[in-house]
């Protein structure tokens, strides 16, 4: 573990992820403020715990708190494929500069993406999410060269 | 690997992985034996493979159905960050005493949380949800001190 | 990390989660183009970029870009699972012929359940689902086995 630790590329990996892991959080604290501003408590046991008096439970998402819950679905689609893939990628032998490039430029993009989501800015967001998806392909494509 | 395996921080960490594992897929048989129950089913090849017959099938999910799928969904959100920053914080040199606090807590948190939605309970499951939150901040925390 | 990379389970592994990635991949752009087929936009702002004139944003969800966020769904529950699970697995000692079995059967059940859901096929899907999930509940056994 030491080993690991002295590896750059690793530290690069482990810095991305931690990121990318409070941009997560964030999402989801962002969802629960979109759920308390509007009143978009779908669970009636919410209603009673968080809402003013007089509210009642939606049966559908409010639309602020469905936009907020397709930024974190799109995050979950393609982060925790970052956190896999790119472990491995530094687990087999990723050079520093190649996790530096590939990491960041996946950690940027996908923080970019949230807010281009969020201030629905296309086609900013879709450039966000390609880029995202090519260092993800990148690292698949490093992995398989080193593997085999 | 060896090394890996009489580290306890990492022993930990691969129990309470374990534990959140079986708990996820609990979950999915959950979600699944809630549509059985209401005949929730969405996809008309699910109808004609597993519903009575005369049932039809449904456009929106049933809300039995619907309130298991957001306890899958809340797990979605939280656990495979734990997944990645866990291992992190373990492979930058965790602590025995911190990854049991850490990884014990998480684990407790998440699994309290699914029974807190399950049987609608508020404030405990906001309660379990931000003290999973905590905890990975915790390990974050932590992963940027070691790294840096 | 050479011991890592001249670990026979890992390298199985690691070629697995290549090809689960690729397929979530794959998913993704699979509703994208569904999404574009059915010119199903549910953001304002990519009906501005990429619809023709004249659409509108849609409330709902085209049915055929729900079936595809379906599949998506499915697999964000099963497959990160997998990465930690399976990681965890060949940490702890798998052996080359467990890994080369298990990693490799739930990949198989996990690309064939994805067909058998594009084209709606049960009992095929359920059969899938299931295989994945005895895989990882093996896998989860053997590392209980193996850290206690």
């Amino acid at each position: 573990m030491d080993a690991l630790l002295q590896n750059p590329a690793f530290r690069i990996y482990a810095i991305c992820s931690v990121i990318l892991g409070v941009k997560m959080l964030t999402s989801a604290v962002y969802t629960a403020t979109r759920r308390q501003k509007t009143a978009g408590f779908i669970n009636p046991e919410d209603v009673t715990a968080f809402a003013s008096p007089g509210t009642t439970a939606r049966v559908e998402e409010a639309p602020e708190v469905a936009h907020a819950l397709r930024i974190q679905r799109n995050d979950g689609e393609n982060i925790p494929l970052f956190f896999a893939i790119g472990l491995i990628y530094v687990l087999t032998g990723a050079s520093a500069f190649g996790a530096t490039v590939l990491c960041s430029l996946f950690t940027v993009a996908r923080v970019a993406h949230t807010f281009a989501y969020t201030y629905r800015k296309q086609p900013a967001r879709a450039i966000c999410f390609a880029t995202g998806l090519v260092c993800t392909l990148l690292m698949i494509f490093r992995i398989i060269i080193n593997v085999l």
